[in-house]
């Protein structure tokens, strides 16, 4: 397969004598694909029912004849204000019970059945439209699904549909009370109609309740991208559907909308995000300012990768400075290249810019493009330029397939749920726990693959990390049985059962066959007051208290005398949030047992196996010398001497073990 | 009195085929208290007038017949989602006026009258059926008031209730708008009608209306006890009405509620409390991270031993993790043993563990208990076994009177309200200034007593603390006047009228043969800038510029002039807020007057004298040697080398002066 | 012109055998002016219609008789409930959507024309009843505007106001759609009744949609100052028309308020602010917590000096400690003074003072005044007495014009919005810019006056800086093409157009004969990754990339080797936010080119010119010795050795180049 790059355009933003010039422009730099009309609504339709469908068809003839590709977005991210008056409770009610206003996006809520059909409406006319335009090749549902936190809703609307989906799911009001265990603090309910959307109680609500409603609230979003995913597959055959996911967005099950799309790709901006939603401290974000988190963009990779089992692209890709984070820094020279590339080792069939233009009206005016408002190149536009390049010259490498990576995390949305409703200590976070054993593989030098929880197929894995899994199921259970690699399990994983509740025989609440031990008691922790172990390093934020059962072997304990660390065979428990110190510790040994070969790197300098190559990036302000962890031969691609910004490509046999 | 152990427990919660094993092993682990019952209400009136109480007849009759004595909770705290959905005016509304929700507890407004109805006649209905029976020993009303900041509601229900007060308080208009200066910023009323609640105002409100709303709302919890208070010894005669209180509340007067109880408990939670409600920095919560703040317990002991005359409980005792605070440690080993030797050597009747085993569902399913949810013993089931053998060696030593200690502090719920409406200085906390102290008291080893300031009895006081006082009652004024001890005065105390107004002749508006001093100017004080005393140490937060009238005496001066301490004869006025040392000074001073003996003790190591024994605690993570403070015999419990955890009790004549 | 004293007073706060004893001690101190009157709404009409006007006329006459000037104020501020009751929509709207209250003051919407009218009709009463008596010299309109954030509001009368407004201006509703772009996420509209306010939308709303409600809203504001001036005006021939702005408040365009005035005046709070609105950290703050930031009283005297073109008052001067700040300390000895004699030395007309006595009730019980509430003379007093007598000493040297500055900063409060609603990086804040280049000027011992960007004259300032403007017009553009001294424009400056967009040409947008420079990228900065200029310093938060066109001078690099200062001879223009040490080496060059001499300051020590005088004040904590910056004779008033708190006076002649 060819690898593409592309770029996000508005015609409807530009005069129409542009667009040509832009079109032609957009082919000279090597792009393949454009993607467009996502906000548009309030042009394609200005009033009710008068659709104004023919700018789009000459804008996409335009983008068409220049040899592009056209993904088409279909615009429901922004309903118009027409509309919106039409049934102003389509409107998202925020947790504190204010009712949200027009005058921005995603003004809508997922519940709401009304808003719902509009959608269908509007993308039934478009997929009829332009389905079988030969330029376009691919659609975009929406956009950026709980962008501004508009996954949850507590509206009226929300209310009944959640009410409805309990009915559904338990039938009777008594088995909610039972699984919900509502004799607590007597909550419970005599009918379906009685529940209430879990805000503005007095204090925490049921965590059961809570759980549900995230459920709900996920589904909804599954079942709104379902309902236009398939209105195009009937009239626009042959294309490739596709949804623009986000960085560090847990609120909805992904791979269930995944499993709807053809594609999944995601929009990466790795300074914003850096800023924004890391949990590193002031150092660590000043160091990488101008780089990204080392990790945080291959995480993503690799979990998308997983949500459509393989096909993923980079929807949406920064270009230089951003708007919307706390600071807006520049990039470092070099790294719009890296970022693209990074995205290709990690398997990505298209890169695609955000934006062509800066816009220089309306909300994101700052945020940068390929050109500049005036049309000049910006600085990311001679970056873009070279990977086009350079794609051309390593077609042979990239075309082969990516292959399975040695390791596999197990990754479940529900268990983000789970802990964000009663996390039991303040730094409890799903993501950062997965995303700080992520990150130890990596500096290891270890690729990774993302599996789900639910009928996770772990074959082929020589390590598998189940990192703070709420509760299990059958299939994940059975694939351990079978499983014949090591298996890291922990901490906190199997604590709940779906119903979040303690299982009766205490977690982990795995069969004794699998691991025997019983975690009797767990504590959360001041960051301040993190339990040594033995080994070096210790735990952080949380541990628990083991109870080997007989055969159990004890591998570690802490400094305080607990066992904290056991196995049966190549099943490990581990009972505590480790620091980066014992990550490394742990992973080493289990490489080793696994037979793993693994390299030490520094902080910025990150490997990643694409088949029989290997990709090394650097993050770092330093240069960092390839040969140092083995490179013995001139690479197809950069140099041995890695610079800040760099990136090298080497068959795997120009590397020899370290 | 024989000391007992108790424990909450929720029949409710579990199988009745397991409630007599449950019985029986309590017993057989020496408790003697089983409280039930108090968020029952879903299962006691499942429908309006349906009532199903015949399970828990079954439930008392089964810790009966184990030789167990109940104390019964009235389920008011939790009300169902049939009466909420009947009165739906009856949720409480937030000070943002949001109305909140069903779905957790206390879900109520205080000044509903529909609902205090309904509370009324759940109450009766339990009197009745269960007032006589021989099982039933005692009764709580409610749990926790003011739990989850429950005292205040802005709602239409507060809104005429306060109008009704007002008119009552004040009789006129025109009496209300000079008491609370209304001409000020023409606030002036021309009705009762037209008085609105204090929130949502532009800026802050009248102090003096907030004030007014506070004291009304304080009535409205005293109110609420009261009517189930009356109804409970009508039909359950003989029996103790309790209540159980929390640690740091004071939203409510706890004293008027006390009236109307026979025993006043409190729960208490060391670990949770620290980590949550202490004013103390990173290091000392680290410090103490896993045995809690060494006098937080202890201050609520001895203050809720003077809410209801000396007789009181521990009705909630943390026995292990508990699940709300930021971060939820184990207790160290033996800390929940001495959690309850402490509350016994300040004078409980009972400690009673929450709960018995841990519930494997809903919001507290994190909530360590006595057992596992596996019915395991957890850790602190054998703690409390120690505790039950202990109490019996020692039932002489503590059936004695603990008497009357040499030191008091005036504590009065009001002055917290008023400095939290207006504390001109960001630190000024009414609870912060009365804990500083007692602390600095208890590092000199004095064992403390609470009093009110209505009606406030100083009679065989040696030294007596009157600290933040908002304003003077004649009853207190006049006891100062005729008390023999020593008393000090201040900061800021009788800064104030009753109705919110600086004093004609200003603070501390004392009568002149009390003491001749003004305070002429005050100053609230970053945090960084102390203004340091000639003394050593200095004032931090808050200071006053002294005048002493003729023939009072200038004590000590800040470095930069100002009179500071200043006395007639024994009475003192202290005009600022102390640091540590400063604290120390004056205390090892006035001790050295009053002739009380001084002991300073380190951090974590704590004295309490009760009748003829002290007893000592170590709070702190090194030992104490007992035996440098003059413990010169071998102790009745614990050894002279206090290990971390460790109790130690000694006759008093055991103990040389040092 | 002699310099006057005044003071705020209440005489409906006191009772009326005292207003002549008050009366008669304020003459006695030397006071000239006193205001009343301006929250005393509900005294003067207890009911509608229903005027009591007898005891204002009997204060005013009390006054007067003692020889005393009355500013009197309209009441509107402080709107009586019978009146909010009569039309309770009058109550702003806060961006969350919830209605304020009564119960404090400010509680009013700009928008409502029902309540502007009857500002207009008590105005009027007032204004015809005491317009011709002799004892009222002066006015002043309602109290404070945006004290407590009150001028935006967002209720429905603010939205039909906003509805027509924007109908004025843009005349249909394509051309508001053009204008701000609203093809962007389709928030296109197609009538002015669509148009929502900008609050509550799930992200951001349209910058340009923003921009505008915020013009609105300070139209709003000016609107009804206006009314209130034009009936006074009407009605009190010969007085001056008042208001009293504050500290760092930039809601508003006090330019246009101020044209519709005789005398601005501003209500100068030196610790409360310190505490309160500034930038800096903690150990600025307990340097100067006694003495407030020795910049900001100067900056706001400067800046509503240009607001009425040079005539101007402090109508409220901090006397003693105030009651709103996090903390209230006390005033170093001799600031009282040192702040009233900065603000003569600034050129304002009159010094007041709140306020005469400390009320005893209602929300400012704690903010001292001249006299305790006992009154007794409060620390204030004295120094107020002492400036008195100083007045008349230096009565000739004051009388003389102040004179013009050599330097001038172009202040533009759009552009105060502009940044607020998109700051691109968390610290942009033009107050914080402006008032940073402010300090910079003093620090080096400059004048400084501030000029409007509309209509800006330049004429006779050797150095202009114009940082942080949002859009040019096209006077000002002239303006600098026409001006002969050094002008100093960025960062950031000119970056949009008036419709809050990038203009074509890209910023700084300037003609290309005034300088040919294109900003080609901007960057926003954390604060800990400052970029360092090869000058020594750097830019801090904000960096741009400078292109320089032909002819256009390099002055200065940043190290990472981008243009940041580049110049047409004399026009300069600064791509960054300057660090202290930048900023010093930057005006100390353009000062060098423009022929200003500069002399080095300590943080604490500023001078002013005031015509041929200069003054020294220090605000600092150690003594300063002026010989040392060349005052080489003795002072007119104070020492060469400038005591903390001290104020010293030297002819210009009397001084030494440095």
């Amino acid at each position: 397969m060819n690898r593409c790059l592309g770029v996000c355009y508005y015609p409807e933003h530009w005069p129409e004598n542009q667009w040509a010039e832009d079109a032609s422009r957009m082919a000279e730099l090597g792009l393949t694909y454009v993607r467009i009309g996502e906000f548009a609504w309030s042009r394609l339709e200005p009033q009710r029912g008068l659709y104004d469908f023919d700018w789009l068809k000459r804008a996409i003839d335009t983008l068409h004849n220049a040899g592009l590709k056209v993904v088409l977005g279909t615009p429901t991210a922004t309903p118009p204000k027409w509309l919106v008056d039409e049934m102003p409770d389509m409107l998202p009610v925020g947790a504190d019970g204010t009712r949200r206003g027009f005058g921005s996006r995603r003004h809508y809520d997922f519940s709401h059945d009304g808003y719902l059909e509009e959608c269908k409406r509007i993308t039934l006319a478009l997929a009829k439209a332009f389905g079988a335009h030969p330029g376009v090749l691919a659609w975009q549902t929406d956009n950026e699904y709980d962008c501004h936190n508009t996954t949850l809703s507590y509206s009226p609307a929300a209310r009944e549909g959640f009410q409805a989906w309990l009915q559904r799911k338990y039938q009777s009001p008594e088995a909610l009370n039972r699984a919900w265990g509502n004799v607590f603090w007597s909550m419970e309910i005599a009918d379906f109609s009685q529940i209430e959307l879990p805000n503005l109680t007095v204090t925490e609500a049921n965590p059961a309740h809570v759980m549900d409603f995230r459920r709900y609230a996920s589904d909804m979003v599954v079942r709104f991208n379902k309902a236009q995913a398939d209105i195009i597959r009937t009239y626009s055959p042959g294309r490739d559907v596709i949804h623009n996911f986000m960085g560090r967005t847990l609120t909805f099950e992904h791979f269930a909308v995944g499993a709807d799309l053809d594609i999944s790709s995601w929009d990466s901006y790795p300074l914003g995000f850096l800023e924004d939603r890391s949990d590193r401290g002031d150092a660590w974000k000043r160091k990488f300012a101008r780089a990204g988190d080392p990790d945080f963009q291959a995480f993503h990779h690799d979990l998308y990768r997983a949500t459509s089992k393989g096909r993923w692209w980079v929807m949406e890709q920064q270009p230089g400075p951003v708007n919307w984070a706390p600071h807006n820094p520049a990039p470092r020279d070099g790294m719009v290249r890296l970022w693209s590339w990074e995205a290709f080792a990690h398997g990505a069939e298209t890169v695609s810019y955000f934006r062509w233009r800066q816009a220089p009206f309306a909300q994101e005016q700052m945020h940068a493009g390929l050109l500049r408002p005036d049309s000049v190149e910006a600085e990311g536009f001679a970056e873009a330029a070279q990977v086009a390049a350079e794609i051309k010259t390593l077609n042979a490498e990239l075309s082969a397939n990516a292959g399975k990576a040695d390791v596999a995390i197990v990754f479940d949305y529900a268990s983000a749920w789970a802990w964000e409703i009663q996390p039991q200590g303040r730094e409890f976070d799903y993501f950062r726990l997965v995303f700080d054993i992520y990150r130890s593989m990596r500096k290891l030098g270890l690729s990774v693959d993302f599996v789900p929880a639910s009928a996770a197929d772990l074959v082929g894995y020589k390590l598998v990390s189940i990192p703070g899994l709420f509760a299990w199921n059958e299939e994940l259970v059975e694939a351990i049985r079978c499983h014949d690699g090591v298996v890291l399990i922990g901490p906190r994983s199997g604590s709940k059962t779906a119903d979040f509740t303690i299982p009766e025989n205490l977690p982990p609440s795995l069969p004794t066959d699998i691991i025997d031990v019983t975690v009797s008691r767990v504590e959360s922790l001041r960051a301040d007051m993190p339990v040594a172990a033995r080994e070096g390093g210790g735990f952080q934020f949380w541990r628990e208290f083991l109870q080997p059962g007989p055969g159990t072997e004890v591998i570690a304990t802490t400094e305080d005398g607990v066992a904290a660390w056991v196995a049966n065979g190549t099943r490990h428990y581990l009972g505590g949030w480790p620091d980066e110190d014992l990550m490394a510790h742990i992973l080493t040994r289990l490489a080793g047992h696994s037979g793993i070969a693994v390299t030490t790197l520094p902080d910025g300098v990150r490997l990643r196996r694409h088949g029989a190559h290997v990709f090394a990036f650097n993050y770092g302000n330093d240069s960092f010398d390839l040969a140092s962890i083995g490179w013995n031969d001139t690479p197809l691609m950069g140099e041995l001497t890695l610079a800040p910004s760099g990136v090298a490509v080497m068959p795997a046999s120009g590397i020899k073990a370290t």
